[in-house]
This record gives structure tokens, C-alpha cells and sequence, in this order.
């Protein structure tokens, strides 16, 4: 029985390694190459250890994390959706439902129930613990191409405007204080 | 003053893009290409969330998920030092520490101070919470070579006695029914 658990833990955290062949719409801060899905998980995981002091009183950090290194498991089959790319959201969003069935559906079933209820916090952004994750992965994105004099947004040609509505707003809603940092340093590399 | 320690934040959050360019011995599943520092800092931690039930009830599952997203940081500077590779020990400890210096350096003083105290603990090994971030730190690479029908052992003419001492010693000591599990899979993938 033990070793059945271990079997299918196993089997989920094997399955989890296609993140990695995931690639997403924004670049290393070296600009060399896109980055992919899993290295986006760590370095979002790391963004809310680092900047707890931003969140809300009552978010609570390890959860957060935990939310945040599985948010984008679902990508492995869904794919990653560009921020400022085209898509049809319905359908992408039961491309994503579909594939957190699965995935999350490798684990014994206790752990696939919770796991698939923090994803669904995550993806319903209404809890403070999720609003704060979501200001993370939306954070991160933009610092990338901070660093590397603007990454793609040229190549999205992406203004001010859709930035703040599409990020800027999530940032401001789980941390304000970083989007008041961000804004004018995208401005001034967006005018530039 | 806020505005400051945002930057400092931000700096090393920065700066730790580049784990994403350090280069593992370990391959992704499908045997594609090597993984790097930053995929494989993620996994473990996932592996941590997953595999909680193996460890010592005094264990704190949140404190080893940040000691692991942490844990490789200093590889910026040292790189990886593969497991069953050569290396004069005491200099890479000496270019380990001297790597935790100035990247946690870039952080406010107490996050600074905080980040070497936890990576400390867990290069030191001896408490619990250190002792299960380990164990997942030896599980995952295997599970790897495994998934891949052999990996990375081939290369390096690994057998099972250098992998039970380099490795399934690690893992038993924090999880010991996780080494119970694997050692059987490992004997029968390098004697087929």
C-alpha cells in the first residue's frame, strides 16, 4: 500500500518534468533564450519568499509558494498562453480544467483533491493567498525584460496602457507598493 | 527607503536568472538535454510537497521547500559539481561560501543574514528539516535516470555500490522508504 503511494507520487513528479519543455514568451535576462515554465515556477516561488514583506498581513508565504510551484503544471498540455499573444479564453480555459484533471489526477486521490483545489484558488485570484501569487507571476515578467533593455515587448508591441491593464493591475491588487516601483522604470525603458 | 529595499530585492531576484544557465549532469526525462540548476530547484521543491508523508514528524515541510528553492543559488559562481564527478572538495566548500557571500549579499542585510543562516543549515545537514531537503535532493536525480532508462549513469560508469553510498545513504537518512523503493529500480535498470 505504502509503496503503491510511492508509485503514483512518483509518477506525478515525472510527469511534472515536461514543464521544463515548456517555453514561455520571456526571455532570460541575458536574452540567449526564452525561458520555460519550470524555471518561471522556481523563479516566481523565489519572487514571493523574497518580497513577503509586500503581501498583505494576512497571506500566508508557504502557502503561496506552494501554490506557485504548481500553477503552471496544466501548461504541459494546455500550453503557455503569451500575456499580450491572442487567444480564446474559453477555450483555454478548458484546456487547463482538462489537464489539471489529469495531471493532478496521477496523485493519490487526497493529494490530487488538495492540489487541485489550490489551483483552483490560484486560477479564481479572489483569496488573499492567490491575489498575492498572482502579483508574482505577473512581476516577475516584466523585471526579465527590465533587465535585458525591454525583452519582447517590443516584439508584442506592447504600450504603457496594455501593460498596465493586463499586469500593472494584478501587481497593484496583491502588492501595490511594487507596481508603483515598476511603473516608471517600464516607461522610462518603453520611451527609450 | 521602501523604494531602496525593493531595489536591493529585486537585484538578487535578478541575478538569479542565471541559475537557469548552470548546467546539470542530470537529463530531462526524454532525454532532450541536460537539466539546469534552476529546473531542477523547482522540481525538488515540488518533490518536497509531494513526498511530505516521508518525513520525520518534526520535519517543517515550508522551511524545506525554502531551503530548496534556495539551496543551489551559490552555483551562479561555483557551478554544479556533478555527484559522481571529480572535485577537490575543499575548494569548491570555499568557493561555495564565498559565492553565499556575495549573493546574499545583494539583499537587505536581515534577508541576507536570514539566507545564509537556512543555506548554511542546509549544507551542514544535521537538523531535520535539512536532512529531508537533502534526501529529496539525492531522490530526484535517479527518478530522472530512471524515467530515461538509465540517464546519465552509463556515462559516468556508475554502479550500485557508488549509488548507494553517494547517494541512497542521503535519501535513507531523511527518508528511508523512499530509498527502500528505489534501490530495487536502480538494480534492475543497470543490470538489463
Amino acid at each position: 500500500m505504502i509503496s503503491s503511494r510511492i508509485d503514483q507520487q512518483v509518477a506525478f513528479l515525472t510527469e511534472a518534468d515536461q514543464l521544463k519543455l515548456v517555453d514561455r514568451a520571456t526571455s532570460l535576462t541575458d536574452a540567449s533564450r526564452r525561458e520555460n515554465s519550470a524555471e518561471h515556477s522556481w523563479h516566481v516561488a523565489l519572487y514571493a519568499l523574497i518580497l513577503a514583506d509586500q503581501a498583505h498581513p494576512e497571506v500566508d508565504i508557504s502557502r503561496v509558494i506552494k501554490m506557485l510551484l504548481i500553477h503552471d503544471l496544466v501548461e504541459i498540455d494546455a500550453g503557455d498562453a503569451p500575456i499580450f499573444g491572442q487567444h480564446d479564453t474559453d477555450k483555454l480555459a478548458q484546456e487547463e480544467a482538462a489537464a489539471a484533471v489529469r495531471i493532478f489526477g496521477l496523485l493519490p486521490p487526497d493529494q490530487a483533491y488538495n492540489l487541485r483545489q489550490l489551483w483552483n484558488e490560484f486560477e479564481a485570484a479572489t483569496s488573499p493567498d492567490a491575489q498575492f501569487a498572482k502579483s508574482m507571476d505577473r512581476f516577475q515578467p516584466p523585471n526579465q525584460n527590465l533587465a535585458s533593455g525591454g525583452g519582447t515587448w517590443a516584439e508584442y508591441n506592447v504600450t504603457l496602457d496594455q501593460i498596465e491593464t493586463r499586469v500593472g493591475s494584478k501587481i497593484e491588487r496583491g502588492a501595490p507598493a511594487l507596481w508603483h516601483w515598476l511603473k516608471p522604470r517600464i516607461k522610462s525603458v518603453l520611451e527609450s
